[in-house]
């Protein structure tokens, strides 16, 4: 009889939801299924539910990755969560089954499976960072996740690197990290520098007015050799560097991953050059992360399952 | 017989050296001490060794508060420490006594003991940051310290606050926090704002040049109600606030404690303010440390009789 523990794990994001079975090795024991995510709480509920029954007999847990800030007692979504509906935070997921449920933030899950089996495979102490639209973070410290007081610590994109109110971030904040160097951050600085470059009437995009420059603009002028989407992807990356040297002075980890939608335009090998040259603390390595859309899934199933 | 175990636990600094028998309850069995450090490594090593020998059938361990990174150990520092002697990182205190010898950083050492027997009691998640000469830090997470890949997290003071070089920091870099919101950058900030405030023509350091304002003439003169002090006060509060906003939202901690000489300036119910009304994390509490100079030695004593 197979004695190995297996959970079933989701990852639910805005749109859609993952799931499978998930060993404590790690290894997939199905295949992954995709289903578009549900419009409403209960129907969300509902669907758990029907995919937890289906799947009872071959479980010993059910492990969730979600977005929000998670509760200490990992059972439920103690933030709002904004692409997801209302009424989500009161969903009680330990009411879905009588077998143990395990929900922790997805940053957390990402940063874990690294850890567990990815990019920093056995590194007890790893700073994950996730370039989206935003920024998120995750921190192994030790071998243990930092989850601070109430779940919600490592707000990385809120982090400031300005003293003195330049730019105003979505969130009504002035000069989070992320309104500089996420996706939504490369944009924003295409736009200002569009507008004092030199270099943009020479530029692909030239014809554009600055305000209609694109996140896509620039990545697909950087590939092109465009120069003014260089210059403006040099400066991204000063924001990047700028936000990651100090959390590498602030975590000392062994590792540095990557991920996002956006870190894989991120040129580790110069931000790691970058860093071990300012940084007052060991060198690092800087990696992209290697557990991409299953990280969430395998991260939420071990943590889950070490709990057993 | 008394079971409680003792630690034989010290306190080094550039000048002078405590010492005092703390038991597991964090209570002095004997008084505290004071010797001057001597000049040398050796000469060093041979009064840690003599005061072992004098208390050696007293105590279970001997426990050590030190500037510097300290390796994952315990037993040595693994950094230079600009205010002890050469040599200083060579020495291994392990091979002090037969008994176990347990070394920590001093501002891990302050941190834990806030969150043992200070302001931060029973607060598992803490933050504390220590304004001198320069900036320090120290975190406990879910009860543990956070001490990074090689004993050298929380080097807060190297956190970036602008990301355009604006000001040349003393180690060299650009822009740490340190720069601006410690004792040191208290002075910086003066001397700028004298450069360019109209206020400075009336205020009390008037026949001063700026380059010869000292953070003795703000301290003084904000409490006497010198208006120029007064603005460089509020500028230096807003450059504290920048970088601790930042740590809050990465630490998400219950309580936020500050020390260190020049901590007693800080006006800590308006950074409370300012933090709620800002970050994105849960409330936290903001208060000035509570164990003072003891905090090495207590910090040092619990952390070390832990491990026994």
């Amino acid at each position: 009889m197979d004695s190995t523990k297996k959970a079933l794990s989701f990852d639910i994001g805005g749109t859609k939801t993952i799931y499978a079975i998930i060993d404590e090795n790690g290894n997939f024991v199905t295949q992954k299924t995709k289903l578009a995510t549900p419009d409403t709480a209960d129907k969300i509920f509902d669907m758990f539910k029907n995919i937890i029954e289906e799947n009872y007999t071959d479980i010993d847990i059910v492990t969730i990755s979600t977005a929000g800030a998670v509760n200490l007692e990992n059972t439920r979504v103690c933030s709002s969560t904004p692409n997801l509906p209302a009424g989500y935070p009161d969903i009680e997921f330990s009411k879905l089954t009588d077998k143990k449920v395990f929900v922790e933030n997805d940053a957390n899950c990402a940063v874990w499976s690294e850890y567990a089996c990815g990019a920093a495979k056995d590194c007890k102490n790893t700073l994950m960072i996730t370039l989206g639209t935003g920024i998120g973070g995750g921190v192994v410290s030790n071998g243990e996740l930092v989850r601070g007081y109430t779940g919600a610590a490592l707000e990385v994109g809120s982090m400031k690197i300005f003293a003195d109110k330049r730019q105003k971030c979505t969130c009504g904040r002035y000069d989070c990290w992320e309104s500089y160097a996420s996706g939504t951050g490369l944009r924003n600085t295409a736009v200002a520098m569009a507008k004092t470059s030199p270099e943009y009437k020479n530029s692909l995009h030239k014809d554009k007015s600055p305000d209609e420059l694109t996140t896509y603009d620039i990545t697909e002028g950087e590939d092109k050799g465009d120069r003014f989407s260089e210059l403006v992807f040099s400066q991204w990356h000063e924001y990047i560097f700028t936000g990651l040297v100090s959390l590498v002075d602030i975590f000392n980890p062994e590792t540095v991953v990557i991920s996002g939608g956006m870190g894989k335009f991120a040129n580790v090998l110069q931000l790691e050059e970058r860093i071990n040259k300012e940084s007052v603390v060991t060198p690092v390595k800087v990696k992209h992360a290697q557990t991409g859309n299953d990280a969430g899934m395998i991260g939420a199933a071990l943590l889950g399952l070490r709990k057993l």
